[in-house]
């Protein structure tokens, strides 16, 4: 990786998501929110904090590398390596104090995941992989896959309101043909996906932010996230995505995706 | 309380949930679910194991009370006071590797909730409280109170699919004139609700023993629970649950439930 290795862009990015937790815990249920778009609700105090210690981190460490952030926008996303940042990932969890929000860390290389971390601070869960770097939870590997058919198959997403009219009928025919669909989530779906305990997960109104880091982490785990046709879910190209560890399942849920 | 205080009651809920603790624990993300029906489930195993370990205490030191219990049936329900089980609520959570499940741990004296536990045994969360016991988080007090009209209000419910025909159009009609709604949770809601971090929370499809510990705890943060019609929730009075701690907020949902 001209000079940067995997495990060191690992330990980099580690290094990251330590740096978030204790911002993020540090405003985590400090406050009733009442508007969460407000410069000083605690959820956009922490967004910005974390943003901003990050970057200055990957500034001070690697000057030549981009930084994609949703906080601050884009900063030389034509570099060989570009870093995908969503500090808190899954904002109306935290602001109804439901821990299950998370810090995205994704490292593209000429564009493409190379690495990706999921941080859940409260629940104390890091899932960290790419497609070379097998996906471990907080150091431990993830569950042996199963196949199961469509109709046993567990689908999330994170909210049924998500998806706009030409969206809807094809997800409620996903969902009619799955076997339990649960809500809300966020990236930690996606965690528990590359893990094995969640089959499916679909999403749209995504930023590229929310998919980077998950595709890394699903490919370390063996399993494929692309957006609804089946393409690559690269920077900018899509807001749709699904994702499956088991091939024919992912196939299976593209072909009524995209139908 | 003829002997039995609301102290030494507190005392003894505590224990049954630290007993519950490690045999939830055992048995989490530890098994890809294809059928959580069947017997050797990890969460039916769970389920069980942890309803027989509660019973068998409470009929070691209460023999005289009764045992209203989600796995292993009624007995007693006519004495003056019955403990209320619900070993998982929130199987659905627990099968997909998420921690908003919760154990439920309710005394009723002569049909009324007096005293309430909610104990999330993965996030180390328990609410304890009841009418007249200051409702605490991990000994820790609520949020304080503030208003907030409808429109800012945050709703939540476990699942859209849980409402029948004649609900769905009600329940539609108070999403659509809260703040904003977040799904899934469970029991995980009624103790973000007496926290603070939740305004409403609004469920059908539920057993008595989904209920009457959460009924204990928000009444304890000077909350109310009651059924759609605002009538009190008791033994078997009920499947269809609103909760709130601002009493005009509790009643403009209740106005539009009933509707």
């Amino acid at each position: 990786m001209s000079g940067l290795t995997l495990d060191a862009a690992a330990d980099f990015a580690a290094e990251l998501a330590d740096t978030a937790r204790p911002i993020i815990r540090r405003y985590f249920r400090t406050g009733i929110v009442v508007d969460s778009k407000a410069d000083d609700s605690p959820v956009t105090i922490a967004d910005r904090s974390v943003e901003k210690a990050l970057r200055a981190l990957i500034e001070a460490r690697f000057p030549d590398h981009g930084i994609a952030g949703e906080e601050f926008g884009p900063k030389n996303l034509g570099a060989e390596y570009v870093w995908s940042l969503d500090p808190i990932d899954g904002t109306k969890a935290f602001i109804t104090g439901r821990p299950t929000f998370g810090t995205l860390i994704g490292l593209l290389r000429h564009g493409k995941p190379v690495l990706g971390v999921i941080d859940c601070p409260i629940l104390d869960e890091r899932w960290i992989g790419g497609p070379e770097v097998a996906t471990a939870l907080n150091g431990g590997p993830m569950m042996a896959p199963i196949e199961k058919p469509i109709d046993k198959a567990i689908l999330t997403a994170t909210s049924p309101d998500m998806f706009d009219a030409a969206e809807a009928p094809r997800f409620a025919a996903l969902k009619k043909a799955c076997g339990l669909t649960l809500f809300s989530g966020d990236c930690h779906n996606f965690g528990l996906l590359a893990l094995g305990t969640i089959d499916l997960v679909v999403e749209s109104s995504l930023s590229d932010y929310d998919y980077l880091a998950p595709a890394a982490v699903i490919a370390g785990a063996g399993g494929i996230l692309t957006d609804w046709t089946g393409a690559p879910a690269t920077l900018g190209s899509t807001t749709r995505i699904v994702a499956a560890r088991d091939p024919a399942l992912h196939a299976a849920a593209v072909a009524i995706l995209s139908a």
